[in-house]
């Protein structure tokens, strides 16, 4: 098919920031690009094609839409994967695949997919109610502490919690769970495998994860993580093993744990571009949005190398700040060496809500992440 | 001015690729910006906020465009200066001047602007019309061969010709134009120098370019430069004296060529992000595009340096091509290593019009230089 002339139409399901990040990558490509979200103030908003209103999770949405287009792909998972099945079987080519979303969506079902592919992840236990805990805490059957895990709609900090004593299990919804063993890790580490339908694979160099401790989202992305290469060789390794057993399409984000004793765990992926990538649009050969593109079109795969090292900081709502959005410092930070901020186009914020990020390279990835920390310090996100 | 909030608006005069490609760098930072533009089916017409139909040329569609915003700038030279010139009088930024563009505009203005600010160019005489030429080769005034330039509206070599013979002006429009001394030089080379408001200034590594010989267009840049570190220094003081002698803001891209003794002449300028810059996209730490929008916003400028080595080749149409456009062999070109093409989406082809470039990048630049010409082998535009 030619991607590079009319006639051909992409689609993307959600209209956030990694949508407005796929979108400069398929502008640059020319591709003709729709995409299909619920808010009409979306990042996306401009720069497709075509915009089109739809429920994510409503199946006639979704399937309508993914009839008018050739390939579909999404930017966030909470799509309704019905539709998708029945677009496959009407030949409509869906990247990441109904199947693969079906496991990823429910974390027991993701975990399990684990274990039967001797891919090593934490020990767990699946509950159809947080109900069950108690009794299975006071049988035996389950230790404090662990880490509570909703099954389904978990995202950035959402529907996990770490439980230490029953009293933090109060509060909790009652919905399908896991309980997961608390690891103690030494480094949070991710690798984005990419791979086309002809199966060309690569991977980016691994990453390392600096989360924030309340929030539990990611701090800083670390690009190449400071780990020995047999570490490093090891984690790719899972990484496309993971991968493979998903016969993933797209990218598949790979986030691992590295344990006291240098083993990696999966700890979850992401079957499409993810914040441990962002730093690849200043600092890889191939941007991972490029790449998300490249694969789903069955085109060849770009170098994943890194020209220098990066760093991304993610700009996150202030606590205490709800309403129209300031970036408070913006210009101070745009007189460092190597920094690009990424403005996403959300008008409102709101405690923790990712309303940008911040991308530092440096040939030196050390002093990368020392200006980072300078950006982390003086810039805010805050309310007018 | 908050320019990362709402009620700033950022106006362009030009939808063309220049255009498009300065949007990523809007859209990257989340600036409101509009678009004025002549063709409906023009490359920026989506990813502006706003996309406004109208002759650049014009005096009411310009002013009245021009009314509506805070900052403006251009992607084309050819604009209507007088609504410029009453723009800045009521206030709006407009960046280039209409004083700097006025010089530019008309090249026999040009070439004594530089004579005027003692910046070295080539030797040349004005002409109110070509008809008057022959006069003054036959009285001895001037001497063959020489260079034929329409002094108005010249691009992309339209309106200029290498006169060796009497018979040569045969054919050539009447009008205002220059004769100027055909320099015999080893290499062209350009600049592109920064500025901002506040007067911060920067200039990108000089860069070598290599022209087709039939169609006076830039086939090979490369960045940086095959030449030694005094006359790259040579080069770059040039550029900063003509950036400051037009009190130049945003980007000025200062062309030149290098005589067989090492002199350096200005050939010509373009106040905008300019086709001598496009390989920053992949492989500077700044974009020559986020550059320009930061200068023109008094924002802090970026650092200028390259990440790696960077070739650009322009995809132009082939000749004996015309219609639906067809980027022949581009899959091929996409499993190089470091290739990025870009598509600037002109559905319509024509022998030698400009409708995207390739990026190459590497370590090494010339193993870039090496791949470019592998890409400039295999991929051609053509029609359907």
């Amino acid at each position: 098919m030619n991607y590079f002339s009319s006639n051909f139409k992409l689609g993307i399901l959600g209209g956030g920031q990694l949508g407005k990040m796929l979108l400069y990558s398929t502008r640059k490509f020319d591709i003709y690009t729709a995409v299909l979200e619920a808010s009409d103030e979306a990042p996306c908003k401009i720069a497709c094609n075509e915009f089109h209103l739809g429920d994510l999770m409503n199946f006639d949405a979704v399937y309508n839409f993914g009839k008018q287009v050739d390939v579909l792909t999404i930017e966030i998972e909470n799509v309704n994967v019905d539709a998708l099945e029945a677009l496959e079987k009407e030949g409509v080519n869906v990247y990441p695949s109904s199947k693969t979303l079906r496991i990823i969506q429910n974390k027991g079902k993701q975990k399990l997919f684990y274990t039967d592919n001797n891919i090593p992840t934490a020990p767990f236990s699946r509950f159809a109610y947080t109900s069950e805990i108690e009794e299975s805490i006071n049988n035996g059957g389950l230790q404090l502490p662990f880490v509570w895990k909703s099954a389904q709609f978990g995202y950035d900090g959402q529907g996990v919690k770490i439980v230490k004593s029953l009293d933090d299990l109060k509060g909790l919804p009652n919905v399908e769970c896991i309980a997961e063993n608390l690891v103690p890790f030494k480094n949070e580490l991710a690798v984005i495998v990419a791979r086309n339908p002809s199966g060309e694979t690569k991977t980016y160099p691994v990453v390392e994860m600096e989360f924030h401790p309340e929030a539990n989202q990611v701090e800083y992305v670390i690009c190449p993580a400071r780990i020995d290469a047999a570490l490093a060789r090891k984690a790719e390794d899972i990484a496309l093993k993971t991968s493979k057993a998903f016969n993933h399409v797209g990218l598949l984000a790979v986030e691992m744990f590295q344990t006291q004793n240098d083993d990696i765990l999966v700890n979850e992926v992401a079957p499409r571009p993810h914040n441990s990538g962002h730093q690849t649009i200043e600092a890889s050969y191939t941007s991972q949005f490029e790449q998300h593109i490249r694969a789903i079109l069955d085109l060849p795969l770009g170098r994943t190398g890194s020209k220098v090292g990066g760093v991304m900081v993610n700009l996150v709502g202030a606590e205490g700040h709800s309403g129209q959005v300031v970036y408070q410092n913006i210009e101070n930070i745009m007189t460092m060496d190597g920094v690009t901020p990424h403005i996403y186009g959300k008008k409102q914020t709101r405690p923790f809500r990712k309303m940008g990020h911040v991308t530092i390279v440096n040939e030196d990835v050390n002093e990368a992440r020392r200006v980072a920390e300078e950006v982390k310090k003086s810039i805010k996100v805050i309310s007018e």
